[in-house]
């Protein structure tokens, strides 16, 4: 498929993003950091401020009438979200958080509390998040179990070979749908399978690849996945962990408060019903009338002709950079571009990633540089942090030269 | 104090509010919901317009200039709410979370893992709002120790006849400063002092007080103090933690993940500094610029002058209430007006506070009704439910009079 044809009536898009006419108008600006966080559509700002003119008011104990409109915004989103993902009962499997951060520490606690004793197991890769990784460190400081780990090769795609002696120790399986580092797809959908055949349960963290790819629970077979808002247009402040009803129902309370209680005593309380159980105190309500509308915009676009657009611009972009950087850069990540998402990790030889980042910024180029909260996965790379720029629908070819003519600069700038 | 003065110039305020005037250019509209949620002004709405447009990129990793200017927004926002609520170390003293539930449920595991045992005794209040409660409750659960409750009298004030030796045998004294239901403004400088006395800390629930009243934790002498941003103006979706540096420290982190800690390996973790230490994943960045905004726009009112508002129209709607409806209505809490805010829950003769709403939702008059999610203070007070009408800087006596006028409808509705 020839880049051109995807790229620009895509990038035509762009001027749905008002950040990117304000901005431009002053200075050059070409953002390759929307796998940090993404930027907003208007329709996504209007959802917002039109919630906070016209239907604010606290949800689900309102009995007048905007309370009654805004908790149908709120629940409206929350179904939204769920058909989003393929979610067979949308209304009762989505719990919003506040970020996929949150969503995995209830997983931890919720779930790891019930099935996990001082003998257990989880599996984990060493390609985590440490939001995929320190809720459980904690977990197990307080209750006690080992926790073991998937290696990935040079590819910077997992090995499998002890993946059955593995899951026959453990009880949960925690692992990426996709690297925020390596770009890497991990065969999610496999090791599902799987997993259920040792009575395994699966913890995905779909935060960098939901906004990006069709998403289907029931064909990824996973039993919870984490999501996150602002990384697919929608706003900060906002997360979700989708699970299945009967793990939701077997999870424990995390947070303590309203909401999450059909019954309070002095001598202790009964919890609600799902997803009410999980979610204490006021709830992000203009966030989710956000995120709504962020959904409506991407099914609008089409998630297949992202996905598309994103692979083509990343493919450009592994050509150009090898071209025209050669041995002066090192690409992590898998090579073959149906195997990764549209994040690339790299280093510039004898430069500092974050001297590329400040050399880049000068040249209106945003990447991100860092150990990006992925330390044991920049362990084994034998780095302490790369470069890492990734794309998105607003995203196109100009930016990928933009880059790549920045690069170039710095590299002179540091070696001359 | 008559009320004419203080009520009129602060009502003329209402303009600064969109949804004002957005509603009531199609139906009557008197909102007495705010202890509830709050309304916005449009310097809050712009606030975060404004962010999303031209400011937003993830915060302190980015190296590149547009996430340093969201990390200087974010950072402006904690160092202006550490300030505002008087703060001896604003920078290093606030963190931020998605509510106040968040916050106490942060301090209860945060502090209770730290300082209880099984042979501990927590105290609290029978007047709490769940979210003072069902935390401890929750870590009663995993760590086991007593809970103690301050009961208090018919009048809604604490009795503090036991005081001494419930603190004797207590680590950790929790206390809302104001009531959601009963108004109640409870003498938490004194109980502060007491506390300490016997090297017990205090952890307040600052939730309906802070937006109404002059805070100052020195003052007030607490350790640790919840907030929450959607009833003082700002957003949905972001609240606080404030807590002495000293206690921040000695606490362990609640949430793990990203940019909660300086160092993630296979085998564990090191925790970061405060306040990152409590904040792991990606923040609610646009909302604190909207809170932000929220303090600005009270400071500029002055919080004094909203402090004297609430109490005047609080002393006329208890008079109008009594006057006009005499017996057919009881009013929970205090009568004296100075150990009382601005919400007062009821009960109209015979006629179910969730009926009582309704017909008042008819009338355009937003009150809530139900628990308020404080049952066990329901059950003190022998009601399943009460109405409850509060108040905020863009209410006037019209809406006292609408209040009224609605409840002496609902009256003969439902005795006719």
């Amino acid at each position: 498929m020839a880049s051109v044809e995807v790229t620009d009536p895509m990038s035509r898009l762009r001027s749905d993003f008002p950040i990117f006419a304000d901005i431009r108008a002053s200075r050059p600006f070409y953002y390759l950091d929307s796998a940090a966080s993404s930027q907003h559509p208007v329709v996504v700002l209007d959802a917002m401020d039109r919630y906070y003119r016209h239907s604010h008011a606290n949800v689900h104990r309102g009995v007048y009438g905007l309370a009654e409109e805004a908790t149908g915004i709120y629940e409206t989103a929350r179904r939204h979200l769920g058909r989003f993902i393929g979610a067979s009962d949308p209304a009762h499997e989505i719990v919003f958080t506040k970020n996929a951060t949150e969503a995995l520490n209830l997983v931890a606690q919720g779930l790891g509390r019930v099935l996990l004793t001082p003998g257990s197991h989880v599996l984990l890769t060493e390609m985590e998040h440490h939001a995929n990784l320190v809720p459980w460190m904690i977990l197990q400081e307080q209750i006690g179990f080992t926790i073991e780990y998937l290696p990935f090769d040079a590819e910077g795609l997992l090995v499998l070979d002890g993946l059955d002696a593995m899951l026959e120790r453990a009880s949960i399986l925690g692992v990426t749908l996709m690297s925020n580092v390596l770009g890497t797809l991990n065969p999610v959908a496999m090791l599902s399978e799987k997993a259920h055949q040792h009575d395994v349960l699966v913890v995905a963290d779909g935060a960098q690849f939901v906004p990006h790819f069709v998403t289907d629970v029931s064909e990824l077979g996973v039993d919870c996945l984490a999501i996150t808002g602002h990384k697919m247009l929608a706003p900060t402040g906002i997360g979700a962990l989708w699970a299945r009803a009967e793990i939701l129902d077997r999870m424990q309370p995390f947070l303590g408060g309203g909401e999450m209680i059909s019954d309070v005593r002095l001598d202790g309380f009964t919890a609600n019903e799902i997803p009410h159980k999980f979610e204490a105190g006021t709830p992000p309500i203009a966030e989710a009338a956000g995120w709504d509308a962020a959904l409506g915009y991407l099914e609008e676009v089409g998630m297949g002709a992202i996905c598309a657009h994103d692979r083509s611009l990343t493919s450009y972009a592994m050509n150009q950079l090898q071209q025209r950087l050669d041995d002066r850069i090192t690409i992590f990540g898998p090579r073959d571009v149906t195997k990764r998402g549209g994040v690339i990790s790299f280093e510039l030889a004898d430069v500092h990633p974050h001297d590329v980042a400040q050399v880049l910024d000068q040249h209106g180029v945003c990447v991100r540089a860092g150990h990006h909260c992925a330390k044991p996965l920049m362990r084994q790379l034998g780095v302490g942090a790369t470069a890492r720029a990734s794309f998105y629908l607003y995203n196109d070819e100009q930016d990928v030269d933009a880059l790549v003519d920045a690069l170039l600069d710095a590299y002179r700038l540091f070696h001359d």
